[in-house]
């Protein structure tokens, strides 16, 4: 049995990964000073702070699922991982992570003149866009095509904004109901379109993959890890 | 044969419109002072007042497909409809006048807890977003719901915008390749969707619907005229 | 508390069905022959005659959630109404029932130059294709067209089969994952396409729409009643 | 400027290849005994037989588009190749030979509980289902997998068939309109689906790629070759 100690254990995400361990048998959640020998996070950008300087000071592994983290919370992960494993990842699903092996692939194979977009569409109560995943995916079209996403994103499109960018990737994010993700990334040029998608039914996928991730993670060495380590993608 | 002047006859529905007359051989085109019985109009919102006034002088019917119009243009056309007859829509095929009027239904029957978004594909050189036919989709929402679209959109979700606002209409735009024009209006409730959608495969379609348009529009008293008449489905 | 009879208590369905009644609080489910008021049926063609038969005997209006019904079958439901309330439907989530009201008008509306087709997906448990909501769907078409389903459907293509006939209501069906049910109906002509769609999260919607279908039957005089009762589309 | 052979130049494809080359500019069509250096095929499988012979007899390389060839048809082009190039593909869409390596790439990486289906739309006068093209996916997904695909197809469901086959890879076809050509295969398992897909826009993709397979196959010695070695995906 290995005790989780889990950040954000009232949210949604932190329900379900306590229905996914239930469910298991083989782990139990606790609260993350109580014996705890591995941590997941899936709280919010405003609070990370304080769950990342805590697995540093109780040399834990943390699985680190919460997104919209700044550019010097990313930073601070860098340095914490001299000290602990931590896999931080903004979709934990085998389906995502294998759409982000197929788009870095696909990017790196169409030429510039294949446009890529990226539509999400979530439940109403997520509060930032793009999503994470939408994120994630941007950044492996970006690295397949060998560019820069920062520089070369096209997000929030309204009014008389002008044709599009050439070699921009766009985003997209549609909110209503109680979608729990998709995501879509297209790549179009003339006359033909390549799309490549995920769909996920609920957030027990999610947990599972938080779930796997976190035993997995328990007995590595210090450093950054990803989901992609974890099955295998990388 | 009937002789129709066409304002932007060198722009992209402009050459669908020729080619369309072509195909059909019982109407012609003409520059719009050379005897002309009806005008059509694909230009843009920055050279359009001159094209209103000037079928206003002639005393001739218009059909108006140019989008992105402001409201003081759409003010115009009001006014200029005590005199000649116009039709003005952002989308002239067959069927997705028949989607806004799907639309229109499905919004007056399902409840304020069923979201509504709408996102819309065009090719990469497309200026305006979100399209006019995405926003009188958006219209036709409304309608349905009662409400007011301006005061009640959603439109170019980017960064930490917080959860969706009960009862708006998102507005999603997806910009590349060739994509003659692709809409889907989603309605999002718990545990369920309901989406409705148009594919439009070229120009062809909107050309076809501006010649019959304007057959139908040249024997018409003064007065505003939408799609929907021509096609029966007010 | 209103006491439900449940047919059929161990299935996917009933199980769901169960969740909702703890859920809502003023339901509580019982073995048929425990006092309900009113009956729901969640079973199999195999076994079906004999709760029909148990309803009539014991005077208890009957909510039929089983597909795959014979033409014998359902006669049988056409008598039984002369005694008791029978509401039979393939699908019980508000979301369809609106999609099929759509696909009437749009098929009612639409010349016959427009094809349709019927594509549904469903988890790889599923054992009979189409889908009854799938055929549901394919009645409200063929209503709208004003022509017979049964003479004019094109099911299975597979091999040489020729071009399509015209008038034709085709329907396809893919199997896998657990997927809770989507549908689409797609209306096809020369340059375009309209699709209305209809996509299930979980089975909670239906287990919802049959409970609220139970106490809705229970205080009507015998008679056959459909969903669109229930929920004011007819 | 290089002569190209075509056979079925009346046919769909046979004109869009004639215009592509009027197009580009540096090939020219002609009958393909009046001096050509390559040959188009684009026919049906009732003729082909006479088509590979006089490619033999004249010593030409061939580009092979026509598709549904039996067996026995594909072993005589393999005892062809013996003594002239021959490049044999069912869709010359760089998108759609992308897809496919997508496709084998995911297979691969996804485990036995991931069920494969494959669905695609095409035009009212396509007469074999499933396409040509969605086979080719279908035999990407079974190398993926190391299966066979005949022994392992779940095609052209309808009635009561029982559970899905656990392994099978299951084909869909959907006809209507002026659908150009649109594929996608989906793998789903419990809670999450992964969706990779191509749409065509029009013929003028395939004649593209038709006139670059012949201008690239020109030069080959003896042999089979696919669109993946034109393409550098192989």
């Amino acid at each position: 049995m290995t005790a989780i100690g889990l950040f954000g254990a009232g949210g949604r995400m932190g329900q379900a990964i306590r229905a996914e361990a239930n469910a298991r048998g083989d782990v139990t959640i606790v609260a993350p000073d109580a014996g705890a020998v591995v941590l997941i996070d899936f709280t919010s950008p405003t609070i990370f702070d304080a769950q990342l300087a805590q697995a540093l000071r109780a040399s834990l592994p943390i699985v680190v699922g919460t997104t919209g983290l700044s550019s010097e919370q990313q930073t601070a992960i860098d340095e914490a991982t001299a000290e602990i494993a931590v896999l931080e990842s903004a979709n934990m699903s085998l389906g995502v992570n294998l759409v982000a092996h197929l788009v870095r692939e696909a990017a790196a194979r169409l030429g510039p003149n294949w446009d890529i977009e990226i539509a999400e569409m979530h439940h109403r109560h997520k509060v930032d866009a793009p999503s994470g995943t939408a994120l994630m995916l941007g950044r492996a079209a970006a690295d397949g095509r060998k560019i820069d996403l920062d520089a070369n994103s096209e997000r929030g499109r309204d009014g008389n904004a002008g044709p599009r960018e050439a070699g921009a990737i766009g985003f997209a994010s549609l909110r209503g109901g109680s979608v729990a993700g998709e995501h879509q990334v297209i790549f179009a040029t003339e006359g033909e379109r390549v799309e490549i998608g995920h769909r996920a039914e609920s957030r027990a996928i999610f947990a599972k993959g938080a779930v796997a991730a976190a035993l997995w993670l328990k007995d590595r060495p210090a450093g950054r890890y990803t989901m992609a380590d974890v099955l295998g993608l990388s």
